[in-house]
């Protein structure tokens, strides 16, 4: 058996999301279908995260085996080509058999993009998240700064896949302006069940006012997802890059 | 009887064009539509040019009249309130009854963006149009100068809206290159029915070698709409900016 990874980019817009489901359309379900046509064989597809429905990428990384022969040139263009046009694999190489998308994964780094002006640009709307409030951008970098670090993110944690530890470290929180409005960015070593979307829901709520910044010791402590903010949409988050 | 003008960023993947048609949605009509909801009367929206099915805006203009008073963020707020996010009006003023969105207009921008890397962004595929031939530069920048000036563009024009004259000024007919290829912009005194696809089509033929540079004086002195290319795909085109 060969080992392969693929780097991918998708809008998350048509799709129940990475993982295959029962009902609705996967990323991972088109690519195995894909590979399967291809290889002759069922292939099974591990990616570096599961991203939630709606949800974009332009780094998601996976792996898969096969010992068909191939050439890789050739498989990456066979599998464009059977792809619907909003996947695409980016690249396709082999690996040691020791690589696991998941496992071997460092660190992972997820966009989250708001944008703020009245009027939405149309070429964008499916992959900003419309907030119109209005954001002291003082506030906001206050909060980043605070989920920096290593923590127990319980409180941002979605009832999903059962997990040992509720602890992960942020090693970089950032605020990006861009056009018609900004980005957030979370570099960490490892991101819980809807984390990335709850962060941002909190920070936007304290952002505006909504909420105080001592709320974020209190959730920190009681690990109470209750007391945080709801999620915010998905089709402002986008999986940047998987490290490894 | 007071005059608005209005300027509007569509992406025209889901209409058949700016113009109402007996079958299909135009952008002019969703935008009529959402109009006669708010004055709560029938209004004609007249734009600057007929976009085609499928081609995008970014600074499409147009007029309306009404008698009704309004204030004019309220009445933009409630068209996109009313209108698909895929059409946003941009801007809205009161002008003088003189002005005319199309006969007024003295320059048009167009742009049409080409996609050369083997694999499509995923974000971009509804706004670029995938050309994998491989062009020599310097061949399309002599094309382009080519078109600069005031020539009969009648073997650029389709069978369409009938029109007093082929005879066209270009102004400028540029190369961009961008992340992952290349766009090309017309700025002309007025553009014919699928003038700017068909100067497109030519252009990218003569510049990947399928067609001779020798073909323009015969396409220009002919006159023959079927000696040169086909018209280039809608999706590439965009409406950048009218000029008054």
């Amino acid at each position: 058996m060969k080992r392969y990874r693929c780097v991918m980019s998708y809008e998350g817009t048509n799709y129940c999301g990475w993982q295959v489901q029962p009902n609705g359309t996967s990323i991972q379900g088109e690519i195995e279908r894909a590979l399967a046509v291809i290889l002759k064989h069922p292939c099974r597809v591990m990616g570096a995260g599961r991203t939630d429905a709606g949800v974009h990428a332009i780094g998601q990384v996976a792996h898969f085996e096969t010992e068909v022969a191939f050439e890789i040139r050739r498989l990456l263009h066979s599998l464009n080509g059977l792809l619907p046009q909003d996947i695409r694999i980016l690249s396709l190489e082999s690996v040691e058999s020791t690589f696991h998308a998941q496992y071997s994964a460092q660190r992972k780094i997820y966009r989250y993009r708001i944008w703020q002006d009245p009027i939405v640009d149309p070429f964008l709307r499916r992959i900003v998240c419309h907030d119109k409030r209005s954001f002291c951008e003082m506030r906001l970098q206050q909060v980043l700064k605070y989920f920096e670090g290593t923590h127990d993110f319980a409180a941002f944690v979605n009832q999903g896949t059962p997990v040992n530890s509720t602890i992960r470290t942020i090693y970089r929180a950032e605020l990006i302006k861009e056009k018609g409005g900004f980005s957030l960015e979370f570099e960490g070593n490892g991101f819980l069940y809807k984390m990335v979307r709850n962060l941002v829901g909190t920070l936007l709520d304290i952002g505006c006012g909504k909420q105080d910044p001592s709320l974020l010791p209190i959730l920190f402590d009681s690990k109470d997802r209750r007391l945080a903010s709801a999620a915010a949409p998905a089709c402002g988050l986008c999986l940047k890059q998987v490290l490894y």
